[in-house]
C-alpha cells in the first residue's frame, strides 16, 4: 500500500549513506505523504548495508503511531513527527552526525552566511537550538527536541531556511521530499566545513546582504534563472 | 561544426569532477576558440554523471549570444565571457567552489606565495576581488563579477597568474584551454590547503623573491627546464 | 582447538584496516575467552594485507605465555594482558594511532563530553594518562602502560567508557568482544575529530549531564529503547 | 644491465603514487647502487599513470652524469645526487609535496617530537633547512638544496633521522632503499598531520626523551623487540 512512499525513504537513507555522510547506523531520512497522512522512516540501528525498502515503518502523520513495518522506527521518530506537524511546507527530513555541522551544532553556535554557497541554498545563518531543559529530557527528549526546533524557528521560514543545529547533538536538514532533505544535509556539511576553514583563516565576515539575497534568488522563486528552468 | 571544442570542453568537465572539486552541479568549465571567434560551456544546473558532450553549449565570442546547444549555458556565463574578452592570452576558464578556496574567498584574503608548490604555478599571490556593490549586482552580476576580476588584475599579467578568488564566492582560474583551466584548479586548491595549515601552525612568511622567481622560470618561460622541454 | 576465537580476532583485525583506522601495520585488535583462560592478539609487524586467521597468536589469560602461533605476538601484549586482568567486564581490546585521537594523547588533554555523539557511546570524558616514568619505561615499558591505564580507571567504570588514551602515544579502546573494541575505536576517532573541530571553532562547552545521562541510557542498561532491543 | 635497479625504483615511484603523496608530477624516487657506482631516478614531469620501468633514468654516482634512459632526469636529481654523496649510509631517497609535510616547511618550523609515532622512525624532530641565498639560488639551485640539507644535519644521524624539510619547499626523506625512504615519506605526512592537529588542540610539548629512546630502541638496533626479528 506505501511502496512507492517505502522505496523513495529507502532510496534517499542509501544516497545518505553513499554521500559518506553516516557512520554505522548514525543518521536516519523520513517522508511524508500529507494526502494519505503518513509518513515513513528508517528502522533504529538498522545497518544501511542490510537495509532494504521493505525495513521502511510507515507512522501515522495524526498521530504517530506505527501503521506498518516489522521494525521499531528510528529512535528520532517523535522529532520528525514534531516538525511535518509544525512545518507544513516539507515533505521530507534528514538527521546525520556530520562531523563538520556537529562541530558547530557542539559549539553551540549559529553557521553565519559567509559566502554564495550557503546563500544559494540557506537564507541567513544556521540557527542553533538552546539544550533541551532536564524537565523536556525526562519527559520526551525526542518530541521536545522537535520542540525546540520549532522555537528556533518562529521568526523564520523553514522552507527558505532548510536547516538547523540541534545544540550538543547535531543537524536536521529538510525539504519537499527525503531526497531532497539529503541533499541538504550534504549542503550544510559542505557549508558548515567551509565555514570552520573561514573562521581559521581570519575574521569571519557575512556575505553583504545584497549577494545573500541575489544568490538565493537565482535559484529559488519566480525570478529564478539557475538550471534549466522555464524550458 | 564544433565537435572537437565541445569534446574538449566536456572532457575538462569531465576532469574536474573525477578529481573531487565539484559537489552535484557546482562548477564549470569553458574553452574558446579565438579563430571561430566563439567558446563553449557546460550547460547549467547538468549534473556530471549525466553530461554528455552533445550537451555542451557553444556561444559567440563576439556578444556572447548562443549559437549551438539544446540547453542553458551555465549562469555563470557572463563571466566567462567577460574574462575572454578581457585577457586574450587565454583560452579556457575553470569555476568551483572547491572547499579550501572558498574558505579564503569568504575569509576576503588573498592566498600569499608560502612555498614553491605556489611559485610553481602562479606569480605572486592569489589576489580576491571587492563584493559587487548592490548596484552591479543588481544591474548584471554575472557580468560584473567578470569587471571586479579584470580590476584585480590591472597591475598584473594574467597569464603568469591564473588564478583569482572572487570574495565570499570561490575561485576562477584560466590556462592556455579547458584542461589546463582544470589542472590549475586542482593546484589552486591544493595550495590553498597548504596555505591555510600553513597559518595554523605558525605566522605567515611569504617565500623570498628570489625563489618564487627560480622556481616560477625554471618551469615557465625560455630558460624553462623542468620536464621535458627541448627534447 | 582456539580456531573460532582466531577467526574472531582475525576479523576483527581487518575490520580495523577496513575502516581506514591503520597505517602499515600500527595497531592490533585481541580477544579473551576468560572460560579457556586464554586470549588471542594479532602478530607484531606483520601486513595486514598478508594476515590469516592462522597467524593469530594465542596467549594464556593466566601468566601471559605464547600457547599457540608461529609469530611472535604484538609488542604491545603486556598491555593487553594487564588490561583484560584487571578489568572483568571487557572481552576485546583495539590499539591503533588513529590520527585525531592521537593527537588529544599528543596533547596531554582528555576528551570532554561536548555532544551526543560522544554521550551514546562513552560516560563522560575520554581520560588521559600519565607519561610513565623512566623507572616504569626501563622495567617493563608495555606491562607499565597497562599499570597507567588502569591508574586513570581507579574512580571510573571501564565498561561505561571503553576508551582511553595513553599520554604521548595513543589510544586504547575495549568493548565486549574484539569486535565491539573495534567500533568503539572508530566511535572515539570521530568524536575525536569532532572535539577538535569544536575547539577550533569556539570555547569548549560540556554537554550538560541531564542529556549526557539520556544519551547513554536510552542505548545502554535496562531501559535502552535504541535500536531493536526487547523486539 | 640495471633492469633490477630501474624496476625498484619504478615500484618505489607507483607506491608512493598509490598511497596517496603524489599530485600530478610532483614527486620521487631515487635508489642507489653503491657498489656499481649508480643511482636510477624518476624523469622529470612524466605522468604517474604513464610510467614505465624503461622511462627510469640511470646516473653515475661518480660525477651525476647520464647513463641510461631516454628523458631528462627529475629536475630535483642535483639534491638526490648531493645526499648520496653526503650521507654513505642511505641507499634510497624520495622528495613529495606532502600537504601537511609542506605546511610545516612553509612555517618554517622543524616538528618537534610530540608522540611515538614519530619516535618508532624518527630520532628527535624533524629539521628545517634555511632559505637558500639568493647567490645559491642562482648559482645551483637544486645542488645547493642539498648543501643547506647536509648542513642541517651536521649534528645528526641522517640514517636516525630520515627526514628532512626545506624551508618554503617541502620534505626529503630517505631509507636503506627507494621502498623504505617512500615508508618514511607516508609516516612523515601522518606525523606531521597529527602534530599539526595536536598544536590545534593545545600547548605543544615534546615527548619525554626516555620514552623517544624506548620507542626508537625497540623497533631499531641491536635490542630492537618489534615484529618478527631474530626468527
Amino acid at each position: 500500500m506505501f511502496e512507492a512512499l517505502k522505496q523513495a525513504v529507502y532510496d534517499a537513507n542509501m544516497e545518505l549513506y553513499h554521500r559518506g555522510l553516516v557512520l554505522y547506523t548514525w543518521g536516519n531520512v523520513s517522508q511524508c505523504d500529507r494526502e494519505k497522512g503518513v509518513f515513513a522512516i528508517k528502522p533504529s540501528g538498522v545497518e544501511y548495508e542490510k537495509l532494504t525498502p521493505d525495513d521502511i515503518v510507515v507512522l501515522s502523520l495524526e498521530d504517530g503511531s506505527k501503521l506498518e513495518g516489522d521494525f521499531n522506527p528510528s529512535s528520532d521518530t517523535p522529532t520528525h513527527f514534531g516538525l511535518y506537524r509544525a512545518f507544513e511546507g516539507i515533505g521530507g527530513i534528514t538527521h546525520t552526525h556530520s562531523t563538520c555541522a556537529v562541530a558547530w551544532a557542539q559549539a553551540g553556535k549559529e553557521i553565519p552566511c559567509l559566502g554564495t554557497t550557503h546563500a544559494d541554498y540557506i537564507r541567513g545563518s544556521v540557527p542553533v537550538t538552546r539544550y533541551l531543559t532536564p524537565d523536556e529530557t525526562e519527559r520526551a527528549y525526542e518530541a521536545e527536541t522537535a520542540t525546540v526546533i520549532i522555537e528556533a524557528f518562529k521568526d523564520k521560514n523553514p522552507v527558505h531556511t532548510p536547516a538547523i543545529l540541534v545544540r550538543g547533538h547535531g543537524p536536521f536538514t529538510w525539504g519537499k521530499d527525503g531526497a531532497q532533505s539529503v541533499y541538504h544535509a550534504v549542503v550544510l556539511e559542505e557549508v558548515a566545513k567551509m565555514a570552520m576553514y573561514t573562521a581559521s583563516i581570519g575574521e569571519i565576515c557575512a556575505l553583504p546582504a545584497h549577494i545573500q539575497d541575489k544568490h538565493f534568488l537565482r535559484k529559488h522563486g519566480p525570478k529564478a534563472y539557475y538550471g534549466q528552468k522555464g524550458k
